[in-house]
Formats: structure tokens, sequence, C-alpha cells
């Protein structure tokens, strides 16, 4: 492909067709995103990931170095959530195929279709339940809005193909009693999976920081299977997550032949895909360690208590006390109150069903933004009349 | 996040390391990436993808301007397919999604759980297999390995969710019987999807060049489905594909409830996704425009005509004369020869059960690539008994 003026005349006007659409978009950089559990990328992810764009991981055996990139970040993975030796990992998407991934495991480990969820899955959940024929069994909350342990007796039966556990819901940050699940699982024999799309890059440092939050990975040995999202906490570009499952081999139930690519037997649900993403995780990985990941969960707790006390100075109160940087404030008419702050350029996410609206304190928001944010947000609040 | 010297000593220490991996990789760009059907993208899809990197089109209402362009290209692909007014698309990461997704589907309309389908059908449809519980009822090929309609006759039955045709097929880029399909999945009231994830930026411009290939899209009225991707021969980066749909009132069906994204109705398998691709697939498109796009056929088609004519003067013979940019070449041991040509900086992928090897003549591939690899072929063919 030859750079001529022509090519710089047609690619000029279109940059500038796409420059207008792209200033119509909500922005991370200015910090007004804050409902999103996504930021902006780490620097070192947008450079590593271009460089990375042409390869193709769906074709191996084209791209070993990049493939070797990609079980390195595996590796990482695998030692942020204490995996044992047999378990390996499956690059996904994010947290919406890492569950669909598990719970296909499950189904075929199993030969059954019914999943024990509590009523605070994420909704990807919903489209397992659509797409594979399974039943969803809904487990009650507590009023803390975790899982409540004592509702699950019972539940476990002859059709049970998995039950779920959530390290960080998308709700409201919270863990389910994931030592109880674990327990149980394990007594039972029973698949247990651990969404922790966001929490997976929070709770380990929130333990080495000193919080008090439950086990949550495979030091727990009933647990089967851990989603986690680099896109999310991990600091890195959409999409990409990693599904870590405790015994290799049950990656041969979720793997077809391929005639006709380099590899004879693919695993997984998508055939082509960047290694781009992937790349950019590893070097974001590779670039903050566990030291700077728990510097970013610091900051973020420390952003997460500002924010509280801003809000409570206000008037405005919490549906619970925070886990990890999610904060969900109550409000008579969430939807209006979000809505009002859309128009003034500023985002926050709308949960209807629990009357609040979801602010997450990702590691882009400072302390400068949320005292921008807070004497809007009070002006909102007063003229629809929630203060 | 402020650029210190810290930053790019780490920087450049993790760039180097990255590096060394990517020289392990094969490269599109030197043109010995002779067997994939993806290529390095356009120059514009790379900048444009990295101007929308973090975008993140699963909470589109964060990024309106993104998803404006989501619609454009949508609407693109199916002026491309000729598809009706009621019709509407759904981006997929590439033909492995979009066949999943029209699965999902044909099994929701119909209530179903049968697929016919060619024996060349895509190794997805095994993915469909084991992750939806479907059975495929698989049709022997001609001659010329394309669908022996002749033995479609009575596999249509009342357990019938859809049936699949190719439109370039991913082992030797044949095209179905698709016409004939496409009436008898009319008249029998069932769902017909197309796989045109290569050929669908290819068919219509091989008509337009006055090829002699069978109508393929949704002038037929029988078609219900049409998966397509951008990252094939619609020039652009991976991973970007469209699922494009008669009825826009079937995402319906594959629709869930999202209590705390930005949309209250999310359609589709995954999740997160970022907008990169997309707007990359789009200006593409854009710059390419329907006579860029004629224009590559037309010079693959070339190349085509080169390579095999080049083949024969060496003495090797093609498995059936090709129908598009797509060849098989005949061999007693095409692993032996297809590692040979690994081992000097060569890939082309093996077919064993068709005893052969394919190369794609993807734009990326010239004359004077052509001129380069012959001689090397020879002389393995040669060393390894095969001429």
């Amino acid at each position: 492909m030859v750079m001529t003026s022509d090519y710089n005349k047609k690619r000029n006007d279109i940059i500038k067709e796409l420059t207008t659409f792209k200033k119509i978009d909500y922005s991370f950089s200015d910090g007004h995103i804050l409902g999103s559990m996504c930021s902006a990328p780490h620097p070192i992810a947008r450079e590593v990931y271009i460089k990375f764009l042409e390869t193709n991981l769906g074709d191996p055996e084209l791209f070993p170095g990049t493939k070797q990139i990609e079980s390195n970040l595996i590796q990482f993975i695998k030692e942020l959530l204490h995996a044992p030796k047999n378990a390996t990992g499956q690059i996904v998407s994010g947290g919406t195929e890492g569950n669909i991934t598990a719970m296909w495991i499950a189904k075929k480990l199993s030969g059954k279709k019914e999943i024990i969820l509590p009523q605070s899955a994420h909704f990807s959940f919903q489209k397992i339940a659509s797409l594979m024929d399974m039943k969803l069994v809904s487990v009650p909350l507590t009023k803390q809005y975790t899982l409540d342990f004592t509702k699950v007796n019972g539940k476990i039966t002859k059709d049970t193909a998995a039950v779920l556990g959530i390290a960080g819901s998308t709700e409201l940050g919270t863990i389910d009693p994931l030592p109880e699940l674990s327990d149980i699982c394990f007594d039972e024999n029973v698949f247990f999976h651990v969404d922790a799309a966001f929490g997976g890059f929070v709770i380990p440092f929130l333990q080495k920081l000193g919080y008090d939050v439950p086990e949550f990975d495979f030091q727990l040995k009933g647990v089967s299977s851990i989603a986690v999202d680099s896109h999310k906490m991990g600091y890195s570009a959409v999409s990409l997550g990693t599904l870590i499952i405790r015994e290799d081999k049950w990656l041969d139930l979720i793997s077809v032949e391929s005639l006709y690519i380099s590899v004879k037997k693919h695993a997984g649900i998508l055939g082509t895909r960047s290694g781009g993403p992937v790349a950019a995780a590893y070097a974001v990985a590779k670039y903050l360690g566990m030291d700077g990941y728990k510097k970013i969960v610091e900051n973020c707790m420390n952003t997460t208590r500002y924010m509280q006390e801003k809000l409570d100075e206000i008037g405005l109160t919490l549906i619970i006390k925070p886990t990890m940087n999610v904060l969900g404030v109550k409000l008579s008419k969430p939807d209006i109150v979000a809505k009002r702050l859309s128009e003034n350029g500023w985002r926050v996410n709308t949960m209807n069903h629990l009357s609040c609206i979801r602010i997450v304190l990702m590691p882009q928001i400072t302390k400068e933004i949320i005292d921008e944010f807070i004497p809007i947000l009070k002006k909102t609040c007063e003229e629809v009349g929630e203060l």
C-alpha cells in the first residue's frame, strides 16, 4: 500500500469524519465517566496493542512469539490467583466470555444444566441460560447484598452443573461468602466458578493492604475456575479477560478439531482474535507488577473514602458500606439524576432495581475530579428534589 | 499517568522483551504467510483502531459517536449484501461468533436443534454443537467440494432448526448451491444461514467483474442471515465481523435485560468490546468503497491465476479449479512439505483430509512474492519426493 497524496487526501477526510463522531463520545481521560468499570488503558497498553495488532492467536503457530506472551500473561494471572500447578488459563474477551466458557466446561463435566447463583449475578448468566439452555436457580441476597448462604441449602441437587460466587459484584462490588460456597461445592463435588471480573485485580491487594476481605481464589480448595478482567482493574485495554481453570485437562472438554489452521485442536468460543490486547495486558502487568497494582488499589480505596465523605457532607447516603471501589448512592429517582448529570457531561450508571446510582472509583478518578463533581451532583439533586 | 524517566526506562525494557517475542512471529508484511485468510490491515485501519481503542460498545451510551460509526458500518455491509429494509446487523468478532449467533437465533425462532450443513462447514459448527447441544446433520459434497444438493432431500424434518450454506469455504473457497438451498428453505420455512466470512467481500465483486458465480446474498428470498468478516477480504484488522439478519426483530430473541449498563437491553454473545476494530473496518470500507474492493478482488484473482500457472509449470496440480483466491495444491504428504516450508520461513496451511496445502492469495501477495516462493516450493517438493 503506497502512501500517495491521494491516500493522504482521502485519509484526512475520513479521519475528520470519524473525529466528529469521536467528539460526541464521553471520555475516560477527563474523568467524567464515573460509572464504568473500565478506564483509559495504561499508556504502555496502547503502544504495545498497536504493535501486535495484526497477530492472530486463533492461528497460533503463525505467531509463536505472541503465543509465548499469552502464556506469560496466563502465568501472571495464575500467580495472582494462587492457581495450582495443574491449572491453566484461557484468554477471553472479558467476564461474559469467561463466564460462558466456565459454564460450558461445567456442563460438559457434569452432563447437567442447573446453575445455582446469587440474585446479583452478572447479566451474562441470562445469556448463558438462553444460549446453552441452562436453568438458573437464584439464591436471595442478605441485607449486605451478598449471596445468603443459609438459602443455598437444598438447592444443590443431582441436576446441579455449577455454583457461582461473585468476587466484586457488578452492582455494588460485594463479595459472596466464597469460603462457605467452596466448602459445600468441594464436599458435594460440584463445579464452583468465581466471577472475579472486577475483583480479581482488587481483592488480592486489599488483602495485602490489611482490609478484611475473605479468601477468594484457588487457595479455597473447592474453587474450580475464576474469571478476571485485565480491562477492568488490570488497567489494560478492552477487551481482555482470563479464565483460569483448576485442571488443564478440562480444556479438552471444550476443544474441537480444526482441520485447516496451524493447530489441530482449538479450545474455547471464539476463532480469530488479535494478540494486541493480550500483549497489552501482559505489558501492563509487567510494568506495574504486584506492587504497582497494590499501589493502584490503595489509591482507589483512598479516593473511594474521599468520595464517601463528600457524599456524606452533601447529605447523600450509600446503599451499603463499600467493600471495594464501587459505591451505590441511594436516590429515589436515579434515572432522572443520571439523565441530568449526563446532560452536564458526567456519566454515572443507574440501577433502578436498587434505587441507586453506581460510582466506580477507577484509577483515573482523582480527588480533584471528585471536588469538581460533588457540587454538580448536589445542585442536580436539589433541582430534582432528592436533597 | 505521568511520563517520567522511570516510565521510559521500564517501558524500554518491556518493549525490548516484547520485540524479542515479536521477531519469532511470522509476518504478513513480507508476504511469507501464504495460508492465512487474514492479512496485515490497511494502513488507515491501524490509525483509526488506536484512536478508538478505549471505546466500549458494550456500554454504548457512553460512546454515542462510536455507536453511530457502528451503525454506518452495518449499513455499508447491508448494502454490500443487498439486505432488505427490515434487516439489521450485529457486530461480532468474526465468522465463529457470527455463526454461533445465527444458530442461537435459529434455535430460538424454531425451538429446534438440528442443523443441516455441508461436510465442509467451518469447525465453529463443532463448537456450536458442543456449546448449544445442537445436532449436526452432515450433507456430503460433490466432486467439486460443494454441498451435494441431491443429498439434502429428506434431511429437512420437523426437527430442523437451520440449514447452512457456505459462500467461500475455509478449505477451498467453494460456494455451495445457494439458490437451490434458498428455495427449499423458503418453501419449508426453515432458517437459512450463509457463512460468507471469507466470500462476503469477494463474491459481490466477482459478479461485477463478470465471473460466473451464483447469487449468494439477500436477493435470494430464502436467506435468513449472512456472516461476513471485515478482517478477511474486508482488509481491516482482526477481529471484526458482521452478522446481518433479515428481520431486526430477531435480535429480541437473543437480547437480555442489563440492569447496570447504559442500555436496558443487550443483544448478542459478548459484553465489553472495543470500538477500535469497528471504527477501523468502517474507515477501510469508506476509504476503499465498492470500487476499491472490486479492484482488490481483481488483483487477487490475477495473482491467483499467476500462482496457478507457476504451480502448473513446476508440475503441481490443484484439487479443483479455484472459485476465488483460494488454492488447494495436491500433495501426497502435505504436512511434511508445510513443515519444510515453515523452516524456510514460509507458511502454508495443510489440509491432510484433502491431501493438500492451502494457499490464499490475499491482497499483500504479489507476483514478485510468488516468483520468490515457487522455486522454494519446487526444491522442497523435490527433496521430499513430491516431484
